[in-house]
């Protein structure tokens, strides 16, 4: 750090994320993206609808407000788009987690939730999974702390129907719970009905997984008014052109053809019961994943070993090295032709560690 | 403010953008875009080169990153680039304004300065132009606080060398000077070989003005290493992927065809001198301009009743109601024949005024 940094941020650890190779040599595997791009018809429409570009970005995104609006019945005004579901969280972050109360997430969860809170100088509380790698609701109820859960869970998979996560906003009804449904498309259930009931609600979704537009930069939260008020003044002292104009484009595009995600998201869930099948027959412990990866280790090779050595035969998935995880890898899942590529090299791993 | 919200924020006043309507019924003259889109040429080099869009664009932003090192003869790691200027301006005030020091800045320039302040709880003094409503480096020296200097300066459009910017960076040794170089291109000139010299020194641009990309959201900042590391861990910390990859790849394109950013820039101080020789024709006080605006008012009509009389006309110009400048616009250069349409409009009011 320069001798110029502020004094609160020495200690900052930023968040790493997974690789992104530049080139295509490897079957990309690690950061749950789509294989599929986005739809042509999405694209020439997108495209075709652009803004000039010369001029800025619509700040109040008004198309895909509207749009997303409708696609999950509430109103333009309980919607806030972000450029990306990070800036939303972080702003959840910055609005709700006053002083004493602090934040609480799963001690194993998406890594960014502990950065944010030392970015904004909170105190925040890891909540160990139960010994199955599942959140208990439980350990929420009435903890008077800023919840946060990624439903489902990152990198386990694993959800809570809203049924359990009900009992969490009426126990905290001080307190905002925010969860976060980067992965709810490929067989989650979301909180968004629960939005209509509970004031301290909010939902944070993204157009990174199933809507193949993670590098077009496009998240959305969803909560009552009062709630998405306060997340919008922080992005117009922030950012207030933060979405750029061909993703504003695009992302409408995409909106209007649902059909595509519906269909990408099936195909995506049948690859996961092939790739979690053939998993358990070479002897993994696969975690039972809602989401577009699954999380699973063998005994029979070490989680880095394996890690590594996919990535030396050109697969990429995703290692952690926080210890009570670091046996498991997480591995995104793609089409049937790459889960097949993935599966021979970890069949030969397998075989060369005999 | 709902009652969740974070006490810190209860004052905070948001950024408010300049008007962004829709449709094209106005001739656009607000927010200092360029009238001319990114060329042909870059547009379908930066289309071809598109990283697939269900792929997270590149958190190191390597191309443009590197372009940008290569024009400005400086090395990669001296370079941040960022969601649009504003981000990096941000991570300013958030990285180097410790406690007691606090922020400095011109009383009348960008209007982000004291919400980006406020947004951090960080202190800051505003002050004063001169009664000529130029900066006066004099009241920099040593003011041991972090120094935002946007120059030129908005909305008056006036500039300061780099020779009378150098004296502030030697009298504040230890404190960060920031000088926001949005408007450089039309007729300024830059700081940045100066960030050889001075590790206190930070430089920000952006592809918004005369680079044709405001919808795209493209920014950067110059400095020392030590310097950008910092505001790169609070990029990381924050948002890794915040510029999108068609952005990406259109800003690097761009940046391949700097003659055509150059003539653009020409034909704009062109029509600047045009637009200046034609208001001060009639009447109007004309700020010596190195922008693409001008910040002009007129002894005949109020500033207020001829931002609303243009735009009655169909000509959108932008208005700050800031007592010390209310009586003036600041109109934005284009095309000489939205120019021309302007100067219709004016003389119309004029007129009708008398």
């Amino acid at each position: 750090m320069s001798r110029f940094l502020s004094q609160k941020y020495a200690d900052l650890t930023p968040y790493t994320p997974g690789e992104q190779p530049q080139d295509t040599q490897y079957v990309k595997l690690n950061t749950n993206e789509s294989p599929f791009p986005p739809s042509e018809k999405a694209m020439a429409a997108g495209l075709k609808a652009l803004r000039p570009l010369q001029l800025y970005s619509d700040p109040d995104c008004r198309i895909v407000r509207e749009k997303l609006a409708a696609r999950y019945g509430v109103r333009p005004e309980e919607v806030l788009v972000t450029n990306g579901s990070d800036e939303g969280l972080n702003f959840c972050f910055m609005a709700f987690c006053d002083g004493a109360h602090g934040a609480a997430f799963p001690a194993v969860s998406y890594g960014f939730y502990p950065v944010f809170a030392q970015l904004n100088g909170i105190p925040y509380t890891e909540i160990p999974l139960k010994p199955d790698f599942s959140v208990d609701p439980a350990d929420y109820l009435g903890i008077g702390k800023t919840v946060f859960i990624a439903n489902p869970n990152a990198p386990t998979g694993m959800a809570l129907t809203p049924a359990e996560i009900e009992p969490i906003l009426q126990a905290n009804p001080d307190n905002v719970v925010v969860i976060d449904e980067a992965y709810v498309d490929f067989g989650g259930e979301s909180c968004i009905p629960l939005t209509r009931e509970y004031d301290n609600l909010i939902v944070v979704q993204t157009f990174s997984k199933s809507r193949s537009l993670a590098g077009g930069r496009l998240g959305y939260a969803i909560g009552n008014r009062a709630l998405i008020a306060d997340l919008d003044a922080l992005r117009y002292s922030t950012n207030p052109y933060n979405v750029n104009s061909a993703t504003l484009a695009i992302g409408a595009a995409i909106l209007d053809d649902e059909e595509t995600t519906r269909r990408n998201c099936a195909v995506i869930m049948e690859n996961r019961d092939y790739t979690v099948s053939a998993l358990r027959g070479l002897g993994f412990q696969v975690l039972d994943s809602r989401a577009n990866f699954v999380f699973a280790r063998s005994p029979r090779v070490d989680g880095e070993v394996l890690y590594r050595k996919l990535k030396a035969r050109g697969v990429l998935v995703r290692h952690f090295s926080k210890p009570e995880i670091a046996q498991f890898n997480r591995i995104t899942i793609g089409t049937r032709q790459q889960m097949d590529v993935l599966l021979t090299a970890v069949r030969a791993i397998l075989e060369e560690n005999e």
